[in-house]
C-alpha cells in the first residue's frame, strides 16, 4: 500500500499492529478519525496513554484495578476463602455478571500455551500456590476455558496444590442452557451424563 | 459492561466509538496493548495525535498530503488536463495501483448522502466546477462507487459542468475480470452488452 502522506502511513502501520486489524481496516479508521473533530482523536490517544501508563494490578488477585487492592478483594462481604482461578479480566467480568459467585478471584494473566511462548513462569501461579500453602483458602475453583491450554494449566496448578487440605473444583461442563441436545458434541454430552446432578439442585441458585 | 478499572473503561469507550468496533473488541484490543511494551501504546497514541493535528489537504485536488500541493499534482509528467473525480484517498490509492491513469485527481471527500447528512456543500464540488469553468481541463472522469449515492453525486456535478466544452466520462461498468458470467447480476450484464467495446481495444492498455 502506497500512501500519499507519511502521517497517514505511520498511523495506519501503528493501528495495523493491533490483533485482528489489517491495513485496510486501519485506513478506514484513520479516515473516520479525520472526519471527526480533532478532540476525538485527542481523547482517544490520551485515554490509551493514561491507561497504559497508570494501570495497576491488584496485589492480591492480580486483576486490573485502579487501586493497590481491587474492589472485589477489599469487599468484606465476600468469602475470601473461596478463590476462583480465571485467565483474565474478561472472565472476572463474565462471572461477576452472573451474580452467582460471592468469593474472590485469582487472575492468572493467561494460560500455559507453548505455541504462543507462554510458560508457567509468565503466569501468576506461584502466588496462588503460596496463598493455598498459607492455609487461608478453603476452596479453589478452576474456571478456565475448556481447551487444551486451559486443561494443561488446570492440571499444572492442580499438581502443586493437590496435597493441601482444601476442596479443588472446576466449573461444570455440560449442555449450554438453550442448546438443542441433538447438536451437542459427544464429549460434552457424555460428560454431562457422567456428571449429572440431583434434579432439585438444577434449578436452585447456590 | 462493568469494569474493575475506570482507566480501562475510558479506553474501551473511546475505542468503541470507532466504526465497526464494539465494546468486546475494544476490550480485547486494550488487553492486547497491556501485554505489549508501554512504548507500543505510546507510539500508537503519538501517531494518531500527530496525524490528526498535522494532516494537510492538497490545495489543488484536496487529497491528503504532507505538503501544500500533493505529489501527484506537483508531478509535471502527469496530464493536468484530465481530472479523475473520486470519493476519497482510498480510491486514489486504488487507481494509482493500476498504473493505468496518468492524469490528476479531484477528491470530493465523500458522496452526497442525505441519510448520513452529507449534502453537496460539504463536498469539494465548487472547486471542481471552478476548475472546469477556468478552461484548464479537457476531460473529467467520474470514478465514484456504482451506488445510489455515487450516481446522485455524479449527476449533481454533471448538471453543473454539462455545458462546458469538455469530455465528461465515467469509468466502465461491466463484468469484473475473473468473474463467471452466470453469477453476474442482470443490470451489470445488460450494461456490459450495451457498452461493448471493439475487441482489439479490450486487451490494450490505453
Amino acid at each position: 500500500m502506497e500512501f500519499s502522506s507519511k502521517l497517514i502511513e505511520k498511523a495506519v502501520n501503528e493501528i495495523a499492529q493491533l490483533p485482528g486489524i489489517g491495513k485496510r481496516t486501519a485506513l478506514r479508521l484513520v479516515l473516520h478519525l479525520l472526519k471527526q473533530p480533532k478532540e476525538q482523536t485527542g481523547f482517544l490517544a490520551q485515554a490509551l496513554t493514561t491507561m497504559r501508563e497508570d494501570i495497576k494490578y491488584c496485589e492480591n488477585c492480580h486483576n486490573i484495578s485502579d487501586n493497590a487492592v481491587c474492589e472485589i478483594c477489599s469487599n468484606k462481604n465476600r468469602n475470601h476463602q473461596v478463590v476462583c482461578v480465571v485467565e483474565d479480566i474478561r472472565d472476572v467480568m463474565a462471572i461477576e455478571n452472573t451474580g452467582q459467585f460471592r468469593g474472590v478471584y485469582h487472575v492468572l494473566g493467561g494460560k500455559i500455551s507453548p505455541i504462543d511462548g507462554v510458560g508457567p513462569s509468565q503466569l501468576k501461579i506461584a502466588t496462588l500456590v503460596e496463598k493455598v500453602k498459607e492455609g487461608k483458602i478453603s476452596e479453589v475453583i478452576f474456571a478456565l476455558s475448556s481447551t487444551m491450554e486451559g486443561d494443561t494449566t488446570n492440571f499444572y496448578i492442580y499438581k502443586q496444590i493437590a496435597d493441601a487440605a482444601i476442596i479443588i473444583s472446576t466449573i461444570a461442563r455440560g449442555i449450554a442452557v438453550g442448546d438443542e441436545l441433538e447438536y451437542a458434541d459427544e464429549v460434552t454430552l457424555g460428560r454431562s451424563i457422567l456428571q449429572r446432578v440431583p434434579f432439585e439442585k438444577s434449578f436452585k441458585s447456590n
